[in-house]
């Protein structure tokens, strides 16, 4: 019964510490290929994507986010040591939460939290559960898209629903890439993200609030990452993804779809491209046998519905024992989706960054030494 | 560029071994608590529910497998000691997959292990990727599953689709507990079954392949199970599922329907039930920030229809680097979700397993000493 | 070729990072048990212990080394999240050590880590490699220090030779819990620890340097402690000692004596006493079978003469590829072994902590739930 | 308080599994590299090396162990996949051992275990902490060693005391090389081994038995191998070490001399040698700041006397809890440094392969690829 499991990775490992109301949160990236060049502006530049400019679709608690790296980088480049990377909380608001201790939010982790914690448990702003702690996921993410970025792979994250709000416009990658941080909702279809702002707010003003889904593309993985059978590429880019809090579901290519279509259907036909094998369709989403098949990684994941509302709901007193009724006050999102795009991207790099390394298409040592 | 990962876990931890056409597939379990009554009976009657009775909706090959333990019992107890367990293979027959090695077979791993082991890769019948690894999963599921049935845990899994045929029949915990193993196609409700049999017999004749979905029930976990943040039971147990041979999505409670509820319909109410807090929905799927809430634990799988088909499909030549057209031979199930029915059992059961024991739910020494 | 392996421990869990002449040395210790009541004194305390006072046996850089708890402690106890700290390098002076770069000092790790890392690695001050990250190692060992207390285990390190200066006074565990830190040269036997600071300063003023011997004792450990086969008590305590810089040797009770002795004379004999099973001698140190036996742990470990020294020594250019001479400059301490005492402490008393959780010593959270 | 630890290393991966008098010993080695041509004979010529020819110097227990491999070697090459191999217990003759249920015998792990597993313990012969687990360390050795051999490394173990018995004569590592195995005793100094076997033979005349000194070699090892911090070369090789039943101490180079030297004593002086850096001595025996420096890697054990002796001992009864005596029959070596020696040997290799694949030495397949 205890906080263990703050570390993921076998070569690219990242530590994550902190709590929503504490005086930091912070993460260690150990196993970062010496010889990458890196600096807090890189950092600072992902960070930045968590918060959408606009203030209608997130909540009150806006924080001003600043990186500071504590080592591990040395005249601009890293140098196979551990880097410390810290931010801040300073607008953490405690006296919003005392009730959470008694009175367990429905949908938070307040309950399960406070048996397994007992009276050590953390519980402002949800502690360790908040999902503040994006902020030490993205703050790793930036090292391995930085990393990726050198061996030419692009990891990019766009919101495909809010909601019944379903983009159903087809975009290039090109596309994804250039648009999905253009928009509040980061959603690429520009049209289609403003129905999906609209819906936010709608709900918003219920004192209700809304989920979504998130479409996570891969770019220039080579084939041949990925180790069977337990490390297998999907199962642990799909553990890294649940580890961000609402996410309830994972599903790679077609995905449950896949369920419902006979094998000359899915199957996804080989032929020869600029001299290597390739697939007409991509229905398997780049993964086969938990290995890439360096066709684009496809991977979706569900986002549920905030779990705090402004609306009555039911709950029970935990110190009476007895039922009871909550309204969750404090500054909550009505939609973290938006925010749990750059973290989506942060997850799936990091694993990438990881198999990549194992599998040795990443150097430990990244330039030639003189 | 390694067969690395291998294992699984932190404290029932899982090593895996063996080759669909090599001598043996075998397992083992360290970390089982000393103490645990086991006998290879117990392993041989999980393995038996591997192989649906009726051949006309399974592989002709039809093994006859027969479980040894080769260490860690003494005097019917478990000593704390590894506990190693082998199968033999017995109905290898190779000389069916000569030509994967130079064409790759669409929708299997054979491309993208070709690429990862070039040369030395053990492509017999899909070497450490067939589902004959399965075998191994299910030897250590069922030390799992013994050990949890002593701090009354019940892991069920059932199919719910096959293809488009549905089962849309709510029956009860114990109605699927009692009826899962009874029909051919591991669905307790025994009209959908038979429309499904029918399916897959249908499917084959066409020489095609049929997937499905697979619905995993966790009975009698107590609250406060799983390590937040990233070993979160949700994420442990998704890995665990898509090590699975064929699975392409997970999810969990409600899973993708989530994403288009809003947070008021979503979240799970609290009431006293028997002096302890309870939910009246369960659309979380008995999981709250990666840990248990005490209530059911529900997932479910997608599994792709079986790659393996006899129609025509194009693939191309390795050797020769050019477009090329294959018919697959050999002895393949239309279907392989009956035979990931207990293989979904195991997964989940080892995953809880572990985490019991590391939230201390499950002691290391399982009686008093004398 | 990287800096992996910060990372040391299966349930209590240390995270190590920062440079000699970086901005801050940090730690994190993940999976301390929750409800451990901590502050940043605990942690001061032990750091205190780092620098003897006595300016005349210790380096001229003397750091006001103060610790600062970043997250996992709340209203004065542990959550079970990770605790980080962290301490920032003031007196850090690298002009001193432009030289190392080319230059590789004699029996410092300047030319592995050369070769490992190349022009990435931070040489300043031996970077990673330096004795400076033993403050990472005592803050995590003060959070072990105080855990084990709870249990009545208490870990005392002390020095017992200088050079060829030895004690041989045999004194009382008591004496050497009160006494140790009472000398500079963390000698419990105040007449011999005088003769050891003599045959330091004496040393010093030869541009010289000295070496030693340290035991290290663990009282309070129960039987029972230590996992077979490869994580047996003896050798994670090793692998823990070892990873002090300057240790060359690592040995049990009578250690290596114990090779010239006859099975007769080394077999500690078993009797009862106070209605349990002891030792009437403890050759073993405590430890049989990688398995704690209930008697006092005992280790030792041989330190090295510090390699930085005034006098002349032979060494290589390494961008010229040519023979060189080298005199090291830079504050240097003349003997690092009372420097080692608490480092040596925080290793045993982290693998103690790690081993009594692993074996249900120590529970994951400490005191009874409201 | 369970059997866990039983797998070590990090990209090559070792778990042991089997009791003294179990069916089977046997062990997984996992990430050993695609493309290493191995086959069973590879196996068994390093188990030959375990039982010296000479009768009357080891225990009337002469097994003819058989080496099998159950997995991951296909066409005579290592596929990348976990190879899995066993050795049948033939000779384990239990009816000796049903006293030390309740007798501990001094010096032996039976009480700890006692403690540790309750009445679960397989006691059998000392179970699993039997000195036949170094079966399952020398067939995962003697991988290693194959490996290790592609890329020119030969790691070494012979004997240079036996009790009061030292080996003054300094040979070649040549010499050492060819003559290790060809004495009884694994001394490479024919003379001496003489009088180290009279030793032995004398000694079990009283009834009594001894221990000695093995020194480890391992020539070749380039500079760069080992990863700083807790990783470290030296802390993981002697962590290996310590796992070999009965090792009481580990140190390298001049090892705990190195307490009694000056610095510039003690420092290796550098210079230059073919075109490389070199060091004119080796006190430092191959590694500095955790890293080999391309020097011979040189450590030594302490191996404590055997200590089932024929001599009546005083003991415990536990089921009585009062004082006893025993005198331990069965079949028993009067020293098991000759048995120990190709153990060390394998356990260094071990360590070596493991962080030469980590520092990027030796690759994850090892053959070109079509």
């Amino acid at each position: 019964m205890l906080l263990a499991g703050n570390s993921i990775g076998k070569e690219f490992v990242v530590t994550s510490f902190g709590e929503s109301h504490g005086k930091y949160v912070g993460v260690i990236v150990d196993g970062c290929p010496a010889g990458l060049p890196l600096s807090e502006k890189d950092i600072q530049a992902e960070l930045n994507r968590r918060i959408p400019p606009q203030p209608k679709i997130v909540s009150g608690r806006i924080e001003k986010d600043t990186a500071e790296i504590l080592s591990g980088v040395f005249n601009g480049f890293t140098t196979g040591a551990p880097i410390a990377m810290i931010v801040a909380n300073k607008e953490a608001n405690s006296s919003d939460y005392a009730a959470i201790k008694d009175l367990p939010r429905p949908g938070h982790a307040d309950y399960a939290a406070s048996v397994k914690y007992g009276d050590f448990n953390d519980y402002r702003g949800g502690g360790r559960f908040s999902g503040r702690g994006t902020v030490a996921l993205i703050m790793a993410g930036a090292v391995a898209k930085k990393l990726l970025s050198l061996f030419d792979v692009d990891v990019l994250a766009y919101t495909t629903a809010i909601g019944n709000v379903k983009m159903s416009k087809t975009l290039s990658f090109e596309e994804i890439h250039m648009r999905r941080y253009e928009t509040a909702v980061r959603c690429p279809d520009v049209a289609c993200a403003e129905a999906m702002e609209d819906a936010i707010v709608n709900t918003r003003k219920e004192g209700d609030s809304l989920g979504g889904v998130i479409e996570i593309i891969a770019l220039g993985v080579p084939a041949g990452v990925g180790e069977p059978l337990f490390d297998s590429l999907d199962a642990d880019i799909a553990k890294m993804l649940l580890t961000i809090p609402a996410v309830k579901g994972v599903e790679f290519g077609v995905g449950f779809k896949a369920a419902e279509l006979k094998g000359s259907e899915n199957n996804d036909a080989y032929l020869m491209r600029d001299a290597k094998a390739a697939t007409l369709t991509n229905n398997a989403g780049g993964i086969l046998g938990g290995i890439s098949s360096g066709m684009p990684i496809i991977a979706r994941i569900a986002v549920k519905p905030t779990p705090s509302i402004a609306k009555k709901q039911q709950t029970v007193n935990l110190s009476k024992m007895e039922d009871a009724t909550i309204e969750v006050r404090g500054r909550h999102d009505p939609c973290v989706v938006p925010k749990a795009v750059p973290a989506a991207e942060a997850a799936v790099a990091i694993a990438l960054a990881d198999h990549m390394i194992r599998a040795g298409f990443i150097p430990k040592v990244l330039k030639e030494r003189k």
